[in-house]
């Protein structure tokens, strides 16, 4: 659909390009407890490993999936329905929260009854919004606490563990060599971890003391029970948000809508919808009931709209039916500048770029223009109330982070930041969950004292940063200089990395720089598990290089994370059908093509009949001229 | 030109897009202490601060400039002349080197001699091949331990200051504010720099004296005197080269040439030219007759050519005279695989990926066919005289190097490297330069370690890796996996980075990923160079962030790395001039630009008479009615 054309509900359709399964992809999903915890997966199928390497089975491999209903073909998607509500019964076997007779919000009730909307809206919510009971704390943090596992919990511990056992039993199966084929792939690099503790199998029991612990939070808002239960925090695979939303100068709902879709199939874990632009209530209503994933907002931006974008006039009551609105819509965790006071404002005037997020500088402007603390500070308590009538997760906002190189690591920032934890101190008097937003733009080698302060101020809470961009001077490729600083501070402990984009400082990403953006962000927090040394992380790894090794070019393509951009780049020089088998490809040809050779090697040495090792010890000392006999034909004719 | 045309000399043409000047960029030289010496950089202009910033002129800054004359109006380019000889007095000064009757190389005099190849032909080369004299030594490290300071010397102290001292007038020269606003634009992070020495002015003697212990190297064969000096040293501006060279399946003489063009365009410091295909040494004459940057060869592969592909049938003899053939047109550093030993390749028999490196794993079938060590180890004091008969450095190639996180860090890469420290030191007996090669595929945590050892193995001779590449699971994407552990390593203490493209492991990169490898590779090098804290690094990140904040946008995109892009992006969402002067983009629209509200709320400050951080703590005591008063109209209408 084309920004420009008029946006109907009645004819609004999922994006085809998003409900496709992947290449050789199919999804599973793997039972828990009770068969209403059915964890979705990706299988990727392998094929068997060429004669000439041994003739062996490669058993499938299971990753982590994040694109929901999406690229299950047995289900039907009908994005004018929403996806099903998966978590519905668990909310309410709790009996803790009470279904509302209608909305709480002044403004959601305004926009319900608007007419003139009718033809835009979200025509398929049939629920009514739930809330707590009165007195009642409906947090995954509040049970944690109790010593209760949620089935949440017990989907989240299956979905970590990514199937492995499945995997390494198949691995034994695969004839005599199995225990060693289990033995190469399974092998990893120890890590450094920086003191996270990662353990071997997460367990129910430990995703619950995480969360109670304040050290991982599970965001998913009882109003949005069609989100697959995830958790962020640094014992667990690091994850990636990528965000989304119109302006006023562009987008559409459909178009935000199929970003959303297209970012869960490239791996988003999680979308923050940032919309600044017309009809944000309804963008957010298509958003949520269509997304498995978690939701995230950053609710000051509506309420600024609400008062026509004069900072100076919002008021707590403003904010506050902002928060019950979306609260009621579902969103998962609301990003709040609350650690912007009046007396770090000035720290910023001798700033390169001043402060550059949107949240911060509208409250830094509100703060001076009633010179008094922001009602997002004086008002914490009374929005943790709402956070746990709803199970809504703070991000604390980081208003001041830096952006520039310049500005890294300055008074402001870092004072902010201890403010960050103060609040965090709060939120959990109240049980309710917190990640810790950071920054930004930061030179490499300044990364780690963002970490290490963070961990001892905010106690441990997941982090939670844009980038951090490492270098100011590569406008388009933003993507990449904070790439670098991503998978950097997601290796030192960072626990979710928000996505920047090739458009960052340029204008609005569109759905191929959102790919971009996620491929990046996925390799880079890829890069930081393998770093960290987490368990199972290199499997995927050891299998890619496998199947590269062996000239299994579409098996490498699809355990890659973009199978689609890999097989092109393939075929723009070598398109037949034939290269996709050929033991050789376009950056050598057959004469130089190194694993070739090294396979030629290979062969030779197990012509002796021994295992590898020894085998090629042994075929060390045979002559020489044996050697050159039994290898003349080693360049294979294409 | 299309790949499948037929390259014909006489028609051949410099590739339009590589001549033009970058948007408000020229061409300046700084003269050192002889008129001959002329170090060329890219100026780059800026605009003036808008009124509502506090109009002030923004000198322009200075570049490193890699394109040698191709961008400069003031030259005439003609591919089939070649590039004026530069240093070709130098060379001829100095009196130790002596013009040949021909080529000395059997195989350069009957590539001569073919009148079939006369048609492709480079036909521009009119000088005859020059070496040094008997028993002379003509590399820079021997003039430099004789305590010698070359012209070549001279002019990379010139390069590698970047005309700083220039700028600094220029801000101080901006008005009454111009000391404040060096200060500022000069401020820079202290880096953290593991133990590189970096002087604030790099000096002719600091260049002798870090070629002389073998920190750096000056890679510039008497032969390419086209060639404008540049150094390669942990000391120095962290340098990147760009791969090309056609291979049997593809690729032309004219699209080399364009790929090597477009290289330096974009800031490639050395390109190395590694084709295996057709006519290797007439396209490497091609492509060193029209390069300024230092050309690296590898030339086991053409010498493997000459034995049609029979890596066993390479001899000594054709190994030298391809050694001489390419010494005598110009290579200006030769890899060379010298520390694959016998006793290594076992070593390899249970790795994922075997032997990933070409050069490796054709010496690796050399030494197990003849049961002996090669003969580029058992001959390594021959090469040396080669090498310092013309000034070819060596890169010393890592054979061994993991090609899959599995295999990093393992017993026959490290093994290699410690005979690559111990050929280091032969090298520098006969005083021949030596840089060593690095890897390859590293986890993040492991990099470290590569380079820890290396400085120590190696005696800090210049590093030169190839990323390392941080997981596996990227095809398509390794510039990026691959960026991530460049500026990683390059921060460590790298000297150079090969860069690596989208299209690794999946086929032959054309322009558009030489130029995607180029930028990702520059942003890393600057990233490092900004985390060791090197002198002045940080100004064109001020510069641009300055620009970014004062909504000068083509200033912005002038001053990143890819101007065209920048733009390109930008004019997407908003293709109107007046964008360009617009105060917000379209990622936020007018009312939520924070730069905008943060300029806003500092106007405020400044109109109580005070600089801007007194303004701001006296504007935060004035009433806030008067704020709101005085910021009634913030938000100017579009």
């Amino acid at each position: 659909m084309n920004a420009n054309e008029k946006f109907i509900a009645a004819k609004a359709q999922v994006d085809e390009a998003a409900i496709a399964p992947l290449p050789n992809s199919r999804k599973i999903y793997v039972e828990g407890s009770r068969p209403d915890i059915r964890v979705p997966m990706r299988e990727i199928t392998q094929s068997d490993t060429p004669a000439s390497f041994g003739a062996e089975p490669n058993p499938p491999i299971f990753v982590y999936d994040c694109s929901g209903p999406y690229t299950d073909p047995a289900t039907k998607i009908d994005i004018r329905s929403g996806l099903p509500a998966l978590r519905q019964r668990w909310i309410e076997e709790r009996s803790d929260t009470e279904v509302l007779p209608g909305l709480s919000s002044e403004y959601g009730r305004q926009r319900a009854a608007d007419k003139a909307l009718d033809e835009l809206r979200f025509p398929g919510l049939h629920r009514k919004p739930r809330r707590a009971k009165a007195g009642m704390n409906v947090t995954q943090m509040h049970y944690a606490r109790r010593g209760i596992i949620t089935p949440e919990m017990e989907y989240i511990a299956i979905r970590e563990n990514l199937n492995r056992e499945k995997y390494i039993e198949s691995l034994r199966a695969t004839g005599p060599r199995g225990q060693k084929m289990a033995d190469m792939m399974l092998r990893q690099h120890p890590g450094q971890s920086f003191g996270a503790s990662l353990p071997a199998v997460i367990t129910p029991e430990f995703v619950r003391d995480e969360v109670a612990r304040g050290r991982a939070i599970i965001p998913n808002n009882i109003n949005h029970p069609e989100s697959e239960p995830m958790i962020i925090g640094r014992n667990f695979l690091v994850k990636i948000n990528a965000n989304i939303g119109n302006s006023a100068v562009t987008s559409s709902i459909s178009e935000e809508v199929d970003k959303m879709t297209w970012s869960i199939r490239w791996g988003g874990d999680t979308v923050m919808d940032l919309s600044t632009g017309k009809n944000i209530h309804e963008t957010r209503e298509w958003i949520i009931r269509n997304s498995p994933v978690p939701i995230g907002t950053v609710p000051i931006y509506q309420a600024l709209e609400k008062v026509d974008g004069k900072a100076e006039e919002l008021t707590w009551e403003i904010f506050r039916d902002t928060l019950i609105e979306q609260a009621e819509q579902g969103v998962d965790y609301f990003t709040i500048h609350a650690g912007v006071l009046l007396r770090y404002v000035p720290l910023t005037a001798n700033r390169m770029t001043g402060i550059v997020s949107r949240g911060g500088s509208i409250m830094a402007k509100w703060c001076l223009a009633h010179h008094k603390e922001s009602f997002l500070y004086t008002h914490f308590e009374d929005i943790c109330e709402i956070m746990k009538a709803y199970d809504v997760a703070f991000s604390l906002g980081d208003g001041l982070r830096p952006g520039s190189i310049y500005d890294a690591n300055d008074e402001a920032q870092l004072g902010e930041l201890k403010t960050l934890g103060e609040l965090t101190d709060i939120a959990w008097k109240h049980d309710v969950q917190v990640m810790i937003e950071g920054p930004g733009h930061v030179p490499l080698h300044m990364i780690r004292e963002n970490m290490d302060l963070q961990l001892e101020q905010c106690k441990e809470a997941p982090f939670y940063t844009l980038g951090p961009l490492t270098t100011d001077i590569a406008p388009g490729y933003d993507h990449i200089t904070s790439g670098i600083g991503a998978a950097t501070i997601g290796w030192y402990g960072t626990a979710m990395l928000c996505y920047v984009t090739p458009k960052e400082h340029l204008g609005l990403p569109n759905k191929q720089d959102v790919k971009e953006g996620i491929i990046t962000y996925k390799l880079a927090a890829h890069a930081a598990d393998l770093a960290k040394g987490h368990p199972g992380a290199q499997i995927r790894d050891n299998a890619l290089s496998k199947a590269r090794f062996e000239f299994r070019w579409e098996d490498q393509f699809n355990l890659g994370l973009d199978p689609d951009k890999a097989k092109e780049f393939h075929d723009e020089t070598l398109p037949k059908d034939s290269a996709k088998v050929a033991h050789f490809c376009s950056m050598c040809g057959p004469h130089f093509c190194s694993m070739k050779i090294t396979q030629d090697v290979r062969d030779f040495a197990a012509q002796q009949g021994l295992d590898e090792a020894e085998a090629l010890r042994k075929g060390m000392e045979v002559k020489a001229v044996e050697f050159v006999k039994s290898g003349a034909e080693v360049y294979r004719n294409v």
